[in-house]
């Protein structure tokens, strides 16, 4: 038999159906990410303030419709691909709607980042054209400099702000890895996408945990930025 | 005293008053209408429909920067220039904030193209670029064939449908009306842009009560294309 070419991940099914999960997890996460933004823009103390939030949202709903088409180029059905993530993310939403525009701020900038990460994290293990997809869909909408100038700002107003604003991004960190946990038991694909497979390395158990204390150093990094303690 | 150009409408103070004004009151138009589809869009039956919905609020609200960036070469500041419209919109959509995703769907419909008709009508009477500006703003969003489907096929799966949303158009049509009168009685400027000025021909009475009969009637026809009487 001769071989016509290189072996592809994508040939594989089981890998197929863990990309498509990822592809689903991203876009479902993009589109939750994307309501709560215009919703959260509703805060906002001024028009300026709102249109800003608002591009970024709508920077982020641009990323989706990608995500999709590469589902479908991968033989899944986009919305299906989608229906497992719902509820991981709505309660992740629910259990931190912001009560003021400056906690929606840091939900952004803290929220995203997170998320971007454990991607870029996991984009490691996929094929590059999926990985090229991905990246593309985690380029930063503009948040980082808005947001990290009006934080700092608010803090420099009332200092009480920054030890508020470090308590909320406790409580984001930790209610973002706890549904991805859930996400992570729930869905085996995923978790078999980080083991590995043909022609992809996987991750063993230490270096799923050196994983994790990059997301959060990263975290703390990104709290540092905006003036916080975490 | 030797003239080096035609005199240009926009070199008149008070020509370039009320071009401003116009451009905030679209601007503020698409931004609020950008944020009313992405709330109604949480009412979607599928996830399919809801990404339909959020990418045409995405391209509306992508028309907002264009106008806010001609209101400060005109030399105004946009904020302020939308400022005066925030009322009039916000009683619009307190006062028809949709019970179902199908009166969703109709008010978007309805709604934007009572609106595009009308900035239509007034950018017969503003000069070339800021026409131009106006035309491009109000590009469909691609609601149309999206919503005509969508509301038809209801009505054909129940016909009473067809009386609940076409009692819903003419609540829709008084509504705008209302605040649109409210607004050309507080707002002189627009008021004057429509009666003429340099090199501007301007509207009579006469003029005026065909253009309220060209808009009634666009109206009827957006009803009778979605299968509604109005």
């Amino acid at each position: 038999m001769t071989q016509t070419s290189e072996p592809q991940a994508v040939d594989d099914p089981a890998y197929r159906a863990a990309v498509i999960d990822l592809m689903g997890a991203i876009a479902y996460g993009e589109l939750s990410a994307f309501e709560r933004l215009v919703d959260d823009a509703k805060l906002s103390p001024t028009l300026a303030d709102k249109i800003a939030l608002s591009s970024m949202a709508t920077v982020q709903f641009g990323h989706v419709q990608p995500l999709l088409d590469r589902i479908t180029e991968l033989g899944g059905d986009p919305v299906a691909a989608m229906d497992p993530f719902h509820k991981a993310f709505d309660v992740f939403h629910a259990a931190t709607a912001p009560s003021d525009w400056l906690e929606g701020l840091v939900k952004a900038y803290v929220g995203d980042g997170l998320a971007a990460d454990f991607y870029r994290e996991i984009a490691a293990f996929i094929d590059a054209d999926t990985r090229a997809l991905v990246l593309a869909s985690l380029q930063d909408a503009g948040q980082a400099d808005f947001v990290v100038e009006r934080v700092r700002r608010a803090i420099a107003e009332d200092p009480r702000v920054g030890g508020r604003m470090a308590l909320w991004g406790r409580r984001l960190m930790g209610e973002a890895l706890s549904q991805a946990q859930r996400v992570a038991a729930e869905r085996d694909s995923l978790a078999a996408l980080l083991a590995g497979g043909i022609d992809r390395p996987g991750l063993d158990l230490a270096a799923m945990t050196r994983m994790f204390s990059r997301l959060t150093e990263n975290h703390t990094q990104r709290m540092a930025e905006l003036g916080l303690a975490s």
